[in-house]
């Protein structure tokens, strides 16, 4: 038998940080056909009011350190402020839309970072997604909305990456689904040449991806994001898009496909 | 045919803002069996947080308002912080438990309080409570857990009495279950002598409650929390505990209880 078509579309800070790009954005979700969840990323918001409350943003090797007042902003910003306004957003446009963390009915639960050469401090690892449970709220037709906050089941709260969150739902709904990855961020897809904001490069599966490495096409940031797609289909996710908001609409076909 | 029970807990500031006394309290609220709903106010945390972001708390007449700043605040300490550490304490303890302003799916609908004398702000006057998509959570053996925002169902979240929530929470669902209200304070229940904290008035009914006020014994801000379990108990809720977060193990029998 099929399984149903599942959308997981992930936004970043950039989105959420321009009032007029997430508005427009939530037009485009509540319009997406089909079951979907929506993953946040935070944005600069966090780091704004934490500086404002005296909480220095502390940084080794040029990656942030969540200690307990940062942890703290992190739930207050991510997981109250902006979730909880995208969701009143999402309800005005008649999306039956649920806010939650990895903590709300075991959603996701993420093993705290060992302590190696540097301790993230309260940054969690993705363990294990509750698919059973996440699709209880997808049978009842609500549409669930992650920020990227996980927990240990013993009720420490654990800041963790968004994008990995959207791999590893996308990953665990995969049991039940046909599911699909949206990552929206500010191009309109992976570029041939970074010059050039129109040269998307429109389909990549694994021999394409080796080329584009060896031709040092890609490079830099993009590597780590390209392996952890590669991950998430080789870990039962269907197909996954990187592009602009825009590349889940019917008239848009600019934007980069991954598939194995 | 029989409904099923339904406990609504509501919990205020005093016992939030003590992690020794809410650990106690969600310790005794995992035992409780039976179906249940829990409501949160935040307490001072919001005010202490707003006063550090420079955000200055108004009172016209001894009433808070809630301008857009303080909202903001609001949505951060109650729906981020306070909701979501509970929900990650209640996982620990087995509980599988979801946090839920009422934009949530679409849970509590209110309207801005309209400018009178005083303009509150966003303040919002519960209008409609979606006991339907409510009790889905509860057949998926889920445990609301509700923090005091509510939404205008137009993209607009607002700051709603926690008290108020919970007593309109149980109308609503006591279409649904026998519904019963346990609102946990720092007394052990309506003093018969103020000065004497044992002197519980185990039973309230409609010509005591009457009775009771001509004797002056409940005065001033006990009378509009009376007034509103009374309400509560003529639109549908069976029963209106007052006293102690013990109050609902089965060692304690000295609480208020009130019915029509």
């Amino acid at each position: 038998m099929d399984k149903e078509k599942l959308s997981i579309i992930k936004i970043g800070g950039n989105i959420i940080e321009d009032a007029t790009s997430l508005d427009a954005f939530l037009e485009l979700f509540s319009n997406l056909e089909g079951k979907k969840i929506l993953v946040h990323g935070g944005g600069k918001r966090a780091t704004s009011i934490a500086s404002k409350l005296g909480i220095e943003s502390k940084m080794v090797n040029g990656r942030r350190i969540t200690d307990k007042e940062t942890l703290e902003v992190i739930t207050m910003v991510y997981g109250g402020l902006v979730n909880k306004n995208v969701v009143a957003k999402l309800q005005a446009l008649n999306i039956d839309a649920i806010g939650l963390t990895g903590a709300d009915i075991n959603s996701i639960q993420s093993e705290k970072r060992p302590v190696k050469e540097i301790d993230f401090g309260f940054v969690g690892d993705v363990k294990k997604v509750n698919h059973t449970n996440i699709d209880k709220l997808i049978q009842a037709d609500f549409t669930p909305v992650f920020c990227a906050i996980t927990h240990d089941g013993n009720g420490q709260l654990l800041n963790t990456n968004a994008d990995t969150i959207t791999s590893q739902v996308a990953v665990g709904m995969s049991n039940l689904y046909e599911t699909s990855i949206y990552y929206c961020f500010e191009l309109n897809g992976v570029l041939q040449d970074f010059n050039d904001k129109e040269s998307v490069i429109k389909n990549i599966n694994t021999d394409k991806y080796k080329q584009l490495l060896e031709d040092n096409i890609i490079v830099d940031g993009m590597i780590p994001k390209i392996d952890n797609c590669f991950d998430a289909l080789q870990n039962g996710v269907e197909k996954v898009h990187i592009g602009n908001t825009s590349m889940f609409t019917k008239e848009n076909n600019n934007f980069t496909t991954i598939t194995l």
